[in-house]
């Protein structure tokens, strides 16, 4: 059986991180599935989905450890080549990558408790963001 | 047809990566299914599981990574709001993510000779962690 | 319902980057499903997954920071034990991961426009990568 759920996410540029853990859970109970997976996916090569304690110090201890990876103002060849001012983007949201699939077993997401479903928005301006939810099971 | 195993798995604090091989195909051949997906998740935010050859050296090495990225002993926004010393933990374990998903095919997951599935903890202390196995498949 | 494709792909070493998002489409299409995740994996542990925007410059950014992650010419305590000369393929390979889950609906892959799935090549030397493109849906 398979089921789905989209929602459309505001994010106010590079370092916000967004909560979707409720949309998630709403996704899941809503399919009527028991147990299975669900893959949630980010549409787009500056944004990832990943889980993380959601709450401003960790969110912004991320930041950092990416600011030291790929700095917002350093030198990119993309800049170059297309006028861009996002390589740090691309490359933070190919590292972490675009989606995370994880089990959910009667109707529930297995996560921790200080463990949430976020969408980490890299572009470096305002984005709406399309998120697909997509669960497979029984 | 969804079939899921579990698994603990003690740990003695960050830098300790743990084999689970041995446990995936254990469940993937108990499930009966013969081509499919495994995910393999840990359940909460300063863990994850990804692939590495498992040996002490290259384990070293993406500790020593790890530590260049998000400094055990840096400072972090989570350890003043919460008195935590892990902030190192949530960092890394965001960048990793939970889990993995991979194929299997005639009841083997499709995994290289030098290539493991792993637990890798990052939290500060020994945890106990909660592993789900869940298989999709024929 | 499942569907496998399986693609070899050629690389020439360290920081190859190979857009593999026509053979991925070309699978979802020739296994007749409609909606459903499709897990790209590749076999071994010096080699990654992902998605990325495929031009030149972005690839080139990634390598650049991957290099301060890990650098090819560091110390590593693989290389002491096995004489390889490849310990930051591993360190890259462990932190992308191995494989991408995405969702496809109506039979096409729910991607960006500027969105292409990568694989990217991690070890010293050219490699024959196999690539295991595993559907599930209706």
């Amino acid at each position: 059986m398979v089921a789905t759920s989209r929602c459309e996410v505001r994010t106010t540029g590079q370092g916000d991180v967004r909560d979707i853990s409720a949309e998630v859970a709403a996704a899941v109970a809503r399919s009527g599935l028991s147990s299975g997976v669900v893959t949630v996916a980010v549409v787009g090569s500056t944004a990832s989905i990943t889980t993380i304690e959601h709450e401003p110090g960790a969110v912004a201890d991320l930041g950092t450890a990416l600011e030291r990876l790929a700095p917002r103002d350093g030198k990119y060849r993309h800049h170059e080549r297309w006028g861009d001012d996002n390589g740090s983007s691309h490359v933070r949201a190919a590292i972490l990558g675009p989606s995370v699939t994880l089990p959910f077993t009667d109707g529930q997401v297995d996560l921790g408790t200080w463990q949430q479903i976020v969408l980490a928005e890299f572009d470096t301006r305002p984005r709406t963001r399309s998120v697909v939810v997509r669960m497979l099971g029984d």
